[in-house]
């Protein structure tokens, strides 16, 4: 059926109505109608061609929170009317080793993307939640609890999920002394479920202002990171450190804060970090690795979670009349922390 | 009492004879009678101060093998005539938790490394196996096995251990493919570590020359790693990866050979590596760790395991006379695979 979405034409003008055909609905399919999508900064990589040349018309939107308003002939798991999301993923092969433990992420023949992604299964490319609706596999989408802020639950699909897959991997518990890297989308996220988990949580910025914002937001303390000797009184302190920052930066000063075995995940950066050092990872047996947004089954933990413990992300509503103005913000860093993009502004243009 | 040794005097000059004063035995003290020493890279990197300017004169060796010739009052674990090693370590705080994990080489206030440390306990500064004799305190003191080539087993006290270490710590086991990047001192030791603990083992070299040696040594394969294809052939599927290369160097290559959640542990390159590529690490959720030489309990694991599997060192014997020859040759990595001088050369000179 056609569908009104916003899209990227190609890699330097502004984004711009378009109408694109949704498949028909196969038996395991759920025809979700969408009410609020958050606004990533892959959205952005995506539709400038950043990570090369992309498949225009892009549709972005990997954070998708709507209703299910039709199901195919065998959905099991849903229901008319049922409050769900759908986050940076919509295929998998579901057969190997990655998605048969739950990581469809690490899909060893390839996960589907939510958007500008070539669809094997169905043809065609994928189009994201910049759109009045999608139709995803039931395999795919999320219970969102009822009781949370709807539209600030957006980011919870790949912001949300992208800080707490690591946090849960690497075992961060009650009493761990945390530091996290860097405060935007990401980083506002990991001081939320840190806390929530029970940890000491250190906010690691460059700037007092951030500090504070980050001290609102659950964390115990703040370490500035351009002040030196601030950084040697925490050396070999850290249980567990997340880095959000999103672009190349030298990363051994933070490797030295780390206790003996411990390890710093890298959630932002896909791309060459400055040189590390090996001395900083041989002198006290720690670990620099990487982790990708989560699993399905994760992200499902995930919601719950939020669910029990109210835990939203903090976001800036807009139109999607807004979404080229948004997207200058963001490069500028200049959003707290999220936007999401009201859909209802999509249906009614 | 006095001790002939062979010392560094200088960054340049050739290392000579000199004499030093061995300290008197405290109670818990064992005075080793040298049978022969390891020559490892570490001695000309100290020697030559590439790691600071050193405390001259340097007695360089810490892969020390030799009979107890005298014990203090209270030592209990060795008598007179035992075939005991000394390796990286003389002394740590022993009450950090660190060291009560029996993780000595982490200890938190730093431990007393064989030769060039500052002795915080005895006074002066520690000189090592270029010598006729040392002096150390049992619990730094290992078990060497009757049963294998005494003079090969000396390289185990430091290149054994510190390939040992990370195999047993990443859990190595059989069935597992296990790389092994760089065929040198260390790099040998873990082919043969690697083999007899069942893995698959793979040496990943540049050279076809040092994979045939490879193969001697035990691998069951070899991977030239600037052949592209045969790199790409090999692509997510290792279990661990073992990085012995002792400089800087692109890791980025080796880190694709990963499998999802494995792990690449530098033991050579105490220096900046080359841009460690984020995307490698986050899209396999990969780990890039370290690991220095081992604690004194699992070093006398290693030479257990040696005794029962018949474990040693490919060695060339030297004189003391020849030790600034065969560091000349180590520096073009002109060995198979480390030199061990026969200290008789020195006592008899």
């Amino acid at each position: 059926m056609n569908t009104k979405v916003y899209a990227a034409f190609n890699e330097t003008d502004a984004l711009g109505p378009h109408t694109i055909e949704r498949r028909q609905l196969s038996p395991k399919d759920i025809f979700i109608d969408i009410e609020y999508c958050g606004v990533c900064h892959s959205d952005i990589h995506t539709a400038k061609g950043d990570w090369g040349k992309p498949n225009y018309p892009v549709v972005p939107g990997h954070e998708i929170i709507g209703r299910v308003k039709e199901i195919g002939s065998e959905v099991t798991k849903f229901k008319v009317g049922d409050l769900v999301g759908v986050g940076c993923m919509v295929e998998s092969c579901q057969h190997c080793h990655s998605c048969d433990e739950g990581l469809e992420q690490y899909c060893e023949n390839g996960f589907t993307g939510t958007y500008n992604s070539k669809n094997s299964k169905y043809g065609g490319v994928t189009y994201g939640g910049y759109s009045e609706n999608v139709v995803v596999e039931e395999d795919f989408v999320l219970h969102v609890p009822e009781n949370i802020d709807v539209k600030a639950a957006a980011p919870l699909l790949c912001a949300g999920i992208t800080t707490w897959s690591p946090l849960r991997h690497w075992k961060v518990k009650a009493g761990d002394k945390v530091g996290v890297i860097g405060l935007g989308g990401l980083g506002h996220m990991g001081v939320k479920f840190a806390k929530a988990m029970g940890a000491h949580v250190v906010m690691i910025t460059t700037s007092e202002s951030k500090g504070e914002d980050a001290k609102k937001l659950g964390a115990d303390e703040v370490l500035i990171s351009k002040d030196a000797d601030q950084m040697k009184a925490h050396q070999n302190t850290f249980d567990f450190l997340l880095n959000t920052i999103p672009v190349k930066h030298d990363v051994n000063p933070y490797l030295a804060l780390l206790k003996l075995d411990k390890t710093m995940c890298m959630v932002g950066a896909i791309e060459p970090l400055d040189a590390v050092h090996g001395g900083l990872l041989i002198m006290k047996r720690r670990n620099l690795a990487g982790s990708l947004i989560g699993g399905i089954k994760e992200t499902q933990e995930m919601l719950d979670f939020c669910g029990e413990h109210n835990i939203v992300s903090d976001i800036e509503m807009i139109d999607i009349q807004n979404i080229n103005t948004a997207y200058e913000r963001m490069m500028k860093s200049d959003v707290k922390y999220r936007f999401v993009i009201d859909i209802k502004s999509l249906k009614e243009s």
